[in-house]
């Protein structure tokens, strides 16, 4: 067993914050033994202690839905309105990944940023295309961060480039499948019609099923905005709400599920998505930059949805799982300023939905209890720490105003993840 | 004369940025003599060239709106609420400040942060203390950096060692104006009544005969939030609004005047804002934190009313204007998502407001036009430009992505400043 000193902070529950100050968390096989304020605790076992010495250790952090594809476009043209702005970005350059050399190059360079801001584990949309898809998920194994990748399911509503027919399609998937579905393996598929506007019946069909055939999760957009919402209506009359429509094609918590965004979730929907155990994918940055909306975050805490955050490159414009957190609290002091009846997400809540609930996804990830997978941060705030604030005051300092200079370690089930090669 | 050479941009006006390739800025005197893309242009009284390679050159931030003396509270404990916030952390911080050495150890601090994020102009609220009040404006004037810096005046509704008598409140005042109201001068003082329901009448006469006597500009805050605004209408019933209370007072406006928030200013207000010339301190991330509300920035800008950014340490929890540009124009996305009437914040129109329109306050600042003080930022993008991004996308990309490592040279009033010390 080998020994982390360091002030441990993580959140068992979402209403507060466990502290140990310089306490030790025990990790063997990639897992989380247990804690203690005393190295003696954990026996005759112990191979190896690493002081971090007045560092922070915190939950490593968990991005639940990015398009790794628009990694180039990150921060730019922001004031397109959204039809335009996909059509004259999003689109053509997701077409590009057909070259697997600059597919190559720019995933190389997401999964570098995505470690260099503590970001562990993943839900990504990668492309319609199988190679870079493939290529995707093995700059992930290299570099030893965890992932589902999903190689993108569409066949109308965008450009012919990105149109592949059900069977290709399914294809394509098969052959990620065979490779990649391994029950323990850090990276994963997961099924990913892009959304109900950009498939057939008969492509969410087949998604659905394949789904079901190898257990297998699934990724998609709900209820982003209204007139996608009302959309989603014309093209699926007999559904009785956005949800209801991926619900009847098998995808919406028959195996485990994350819907994007959901900034119109309520009724109906809301109370499927709670039945069915599907997770929100929060992007609070996206629906800023994209106008969308706020999503109703303390709706879905109430009634039972799981919540993580994700950073939405590039409709959001941040990589940063923290900074998620940051505005995740403002939009619902926003949102809540207009019916008091529901109080705004708390410091540990943010954070217990970015790290454990989300991690809820990948399995026992995102706390520190016994038996959870030790992915974590050792945050060196020496800096921010210039006058004895208190441990939680130092967490919300390096929260609310610090970045990726104070992760000084990451670690990923159990193994220190070192700084992943850009290939250029 | 001196040329500094690199990708000029700028905001002439707010629709548009102007965007000089490689070309060469004329600086003289600490103003910009004119631009060119060839050295020649400027004839003969060259006596250097200083070459920025690829680098961005674009003027410098300004801050508008920040609590110098709530540095230390920077990003802690943002689940209070307003009163409990200011009763446990805000104004038992600000009584601190009566020890000059515990001002002198946060103030350096203040000003080297401000620093770091390329904020060369700065209007502050320091303390009701007279010395460390100095000490500030001292700090600013050794660092070489631009601010108005208000001595606070209060005398009700805080806590008893934050009350000031207005004779002695006013004394202060005045060996503060006699030893720094220079009308050249980098740093000057700026008649400060910290808010209506915090000044009794007599107090708020003293401050806006104060400033009409020495013509010294005026800061407050108004309507910042609605419980505010109904106490404001409470104290002062005779006013026909909160910017009219000041008004009756003299501090609307009869001197050049900034007004922090304006959440809830339409109507008569914003009518009298128009008239007196008053500007807006647009504050986003602390109306976002403390649960005021969105600003109508899009209504000021349509009556004429100029707006800067404030990043109003420490309800605001980021010191980067960059960021204040960012979240201004989420803020008026989510804003006028609800009124298509009107549209949202544009990019250029974020750094207009945040470089020549807040500059005003200063005199000729915040634009490179000819006569304007050369306050600039060189900006070092290199790794974020990794794919052959256009001038603007790549100034895009620096605001919504980067941070202050991006800024690799800082100007005010043509001198280079260097990193200011921090006294600990």
């Amino acid at each position: 067993m080998k020994l982390y000193k360091a002030n441990i902070i993580f959140t068992r529950e979402k209403e507060q914050f466990e502290v140990v100050e310089h306490g030790y968390v025990g990790v063997e096989n990639g897992r989380v033994v247990g804690l203690a304020s005393n190295a003696d605790a954990f026996g005759e076992d112990v191979e190896d202690v690493v002081d971090y010495g007045d560092c922070l250790l915190i939950p490593a952090m968990n991005d639940m839905h990015v398009h790794a594809p628009q990694y180039r476009n990150q921060a730019i043209s922001m004031d397109l309105e959204l039809l335009p702005w996909l059509k004259q970005y999003t689109f053509p350059e997701e077409a590009k990944y057909k070259d697997t050399h600059y597919a190559e190059r720019m995933y190389s360079r997401f999964v570098h940023d995505l470690w260099r801001f503590g970001t562990m584990r993943t839900v990504a949309f990668a492309t319609i295309h199988l190679e870079s898809t493939r290529l995707l998920m093995e700059l992930f194994r290299e570099a030893g961060m965890g992932a589902m990748v999903g190689k993108v399911d569409m066949d109308r509503n965008a450009i012919d480039a990105l149109h592949v027919r059900v069977d290709e399609a399914m294809a394509r998937n098969e052959a990620i499948i065979a490779e990649w579905n391994d029950p323990d393996g850090l990276v994963k598929p997961i099924i990913t019609p892009r959304f109900i506007p950009s498939c057939t019946p008969a492509m969410l069909r087949a998604c659905g099923e394949l789904a079901q055939r190898y257990q297998l999760p699934v990724q998609s957009h709900l209820s982003e905005n209204a007139s996608e919402v009302a959309w989603v209506r014309e093209l699926e009359p007999e559904s009785r709400n956005y949800g209801d429509a991926y619900d009847r094609y098998g995808l919406f918590g028959q195996t485990p599920t994350i819907m994007a965004h959901c900034v119109f979730t309520a009724g109906d929907e809301l109370e499927l998505m709670t039945r069915r155990n599907v997770m929100v994918a929060h992007c609070p940055t996206s629906n800023l930059n994209l106008g969308s909306g706020i999503a109703p975050i303390r709706s879905f805490l109430n009634s039972g949805v799981k919540v993580g955050l994700g950073s939405d490159i590039s409709g959001g414009n941040d990589l940063s799982i923290m900074r998620m957190m940051v505005y995740a609290i403002q939009m619902s002091k926003l949102y809540y300023n207009h019916d008091k009846s529901k109080h705004f997400l708390t410091l540990s809540e943010a954070f217990w939905i970015a790290t454990k609930s989300a991690g809820s996804f990948f399995g026992k990830v995102g706390s520190f209890e016994p038996g959870y997978e030790f992915d974590a941060l050792v945050i060196d705030d020496s800096d921010l720490n210039h006058d004895n604030y208190s441990l939680i005051h130092r967490l919300e300092r390096f929260i609310y105003m610090g970045d990726d200079r104070h992760i000084a370690v990451r670690f990923c089930r159990g193994c220190e993840i070192p700084e992943p090669r850009i290939r250029d």
